[in-house]
């Protein structure tokens, strides 16, 4: 920059680009040069539009004219209501208003959860893999972040596992425990590794937020998508836990509408005016019609079918996608949950030839496998060592991570291109 | 709270309720016991929709998918184009989309700039009176707040004055500044005053920034409604103050669409990349569909005449409002721009039998003229006070904030309420 000008903020000067600009910018410079579309089943938007009636309820909100100004910060009463209602059933207990905040997507949600809960100094543990927004998001608000692991089976390279095969290490998060853990973040289902914490899992989680009086963060954006019988919630393990719970919500991922940006907070109703508090000053409200739309959809949806239409069609979508890697022998995790699928490549051998500019080349494995699978075959993938501290990341450098909320025929157009890979696969 | 919940973030416990909470709080209670509505000339929301064009445009752009989904955390380009066109009129000179960050509302754009520039420890410069959210939008960020205070003329009281009286305490501010200063947030027009800042003015602070290495931080969201024949600005002063300059800008002031929450920040490209990677921690990216159709708005005004029917409009608002005050002859602060009134009650005097609930006794005279004004008139205003300090709030306690972003009949209900406001006046 200007030699000469004020300097900016170290925390983002040395954190480069995200992973996200660097992905996309590879896929259009390929798109560029090759003259034909990549697939991209890299960052988790939906290739399709979100459902008309959900459409269609922005657009009447739009008419009202008091929808176009300022939302309370809390959230406007129709949303309140419908979330409210929503997961009283979810639940199975009746809530109230007065335990939801809406939020101006889940990542600004959760960015108000720290704000309004933590103090300077204040310890998150967080599991890794983790979902990258959450370390810069704790940081700005004064938190310290402490990593656990969650481990793969050991043969993961050789065969397909099931979420419940990874497993966290316990012994690394008793010992991560402080009189200065305020909090615990998890994510279930569980973005990239497909899996969602069982109940086991969680009461053993809930009781260590018991004993040492911390809370739990569940983000539960993907819960509307679980191929299990069941869905299990913190919110749910009894009032002792509950109360301890903060669950986060998106209409994003529930109606195919990431660039909404509408997500919410529900959580003990005494914790909820310090994040609407934080809220208030991060981004005053959050958008009036977006609301409004999300209200009357989250209605609709309750009497048409959408959800269980919804996960049928992502079992499809998974039938589709996952039958690749079956046929060319590679493993993967067996998504309970989410739109995901993380796929092992260990056995696949990038041939020596291929050359990777200096940058891919100092970067980890999953970063040369990202690199080649786009150039090679059009397709992008996320490397999943981002979602690990450098120094752990080794530990599903072998992996891909792709996200399947695309249109069954982006799916099936990448099947095609990834068949290919077979003469590149050593067993 | 439960006792046994941990706690939460101090600086919200502390910081009690907001102005605008508690404001609207109070309005809905005398409703609700009066059975009247209140006029409400409180929050700076708009009483009528936005232009037909503007919510066209954004139901057109909820048609394509891909506009419902995650738009690029810089901004959709139709909205970076749109906006750079707009500036290269506005600025004089051609500006490129490298210089501009779409953020979710003018508030979050100065967080996100406060967030991406300033190191912990730096100090920022803000006058009194601040609009109340850069105070912990600065503090968030790790900044410290150096206030420095404009001052009235001493005769406020008993005449009607302009902006230009309104005065830096230009010996304060040179002494404020430090080392470590990295920037100074300048509000012009100005909320709550009304004033803007004269070219005289804004040379002398450039040739500050100048000297001493920081960045201007321009809050220009008001810059469509200027009643002077010129509104100056930073970004005009030459390349030495320019390339120091960030001008913030707000879709919702501009199309009546405060509940839209589009915004941005026009800035030396170099500074940008650290504003784009706060404005994606903070919240990721700014909705989609609305972006596109302030993207169309922006293109349709530079042909529709928008910005001069708007001005118009907004000379008859001040010229119904205004006069209520002139007849009453009590003094307020001629509104060079922005759409509040800043009337002095100096000579106003609430009758001594009236009550004050407890919380209202112990503020400022302000608050009981805000309370009084409500319960006795049915008008709602702000209390200028919560602008300063609360040991300069002294300063601004005799006056109301009005804002006149409403609908022309809403204001002459308001002119007819305060009528008999004479018979409280001392001469």
């Amino acid at each position: 920059m200007d030699s000469d000008l004020p300097g900016y903020n170290r925390y983002f000067k040395l954190g480069g680009k995200d992973i996200w600009s660097f992905i996309n910018e590879t896929a259009a410079a390929q798109e560029k040069s090759s003259g034909e579309k990549v697939v991209n089943l890299g960052q988790g938007f939906f290739s399709y539009a979100p459902p008309h009636f959900a459409i269609e309820a922005v657009k009447k909100a739009l008419d009202v004219p008091m929808n176009n100004q300022y939302a309370h910060s809390r959230g406007k009463p129709n949303l309140l209501k419908a979330i409210a209602e929503t997961y009283s059933v979810r639940f199975g207990r009746e809530l109230s208003t007065d335990e939801v905040q809406v939020t101006t997507g889940a990542n600004e949600g959760m960015l108000a959860v720290f704000t309004g809960l933590l103090e300077r100094g204040d310890e998150v543990i967080v599991f890794q893999p983790f979902f990258d927004q959450y370390i810069p998001n704790i940081e700005l608000s004064g938190g310290k972040v402490i990593y656990v692991k969650l481990l793969p089976p050991s043969d993961f390279g050789e065969r397909t596992v099931t979420g419940d095969e990874w497993t966290i290490d316990w012994e690394q998060l008793e010992k991560s425990i402080s009189n200065k853990t305020k909090m615990i973040v998890i994510n279930s289902p569980y973005n990239p590794v497909g899996k969602i914490f069982n109940e086991q899992e969680m009461r053993r989680i809930g009781a260590l937020a018991i004993e040492h009086n911390f809370y739990i963060c569940s983000d539960e954006v993907y819960e509307n998508l679980f191929f299990i019988p069941k869905l299990t919630r913190f919110a749910t393990l009894g009032n002792d836990i509950a109360r301890r719970t903060i669950t986060i919500g998106s209409a994003g991922k529930t109606f195919a509408a990431t660039g909404w940006r509408i997500g919410w907070v529900i959580a003990n109703k005494q914790i909820i005016p310090p994040i609407t508090a934080a809220h208030t000053r991060i981004c005053f409200s959050t958008p009036a019609p977006l609301q409004e739309g999300v209200a009357s959809a989250l209605q609709i949806a309750k009497t048409n079918n959408y959800y269980k239409q919804m996960k049928e069609d992502y079992v499809t979508k998974y039938k589709i996608f996952d039958s690749i890697f079956d046929e060319l022998n590679l493993p993967y995790t067996v998504a309970a949950g989410g739109y995901y699928l993380l796929v092992n490549f260990h056995k696949v051998k990038i041939p020596t030839e291929f050359e990777f500019p200096p940058d891919i080349l100092k970067e980890k494995r999953d970063f040369k496998l990202a690199y080649w699978l786009i150039k090679q075959f059009g397709v992008v993938a996320i490397p999943p060592s981002v979602f690990y501290l450098p120094e752990d990341g080794h530990i599903i450098e072998d992996c891909l991570r792709f996200a399947i909320c695309k249109d069954d025929d982006v799916l099936v157009e990448a099947v095609k291109r990834l068949r290919p890979l077979k003469k590149y696969i050593v067993d």
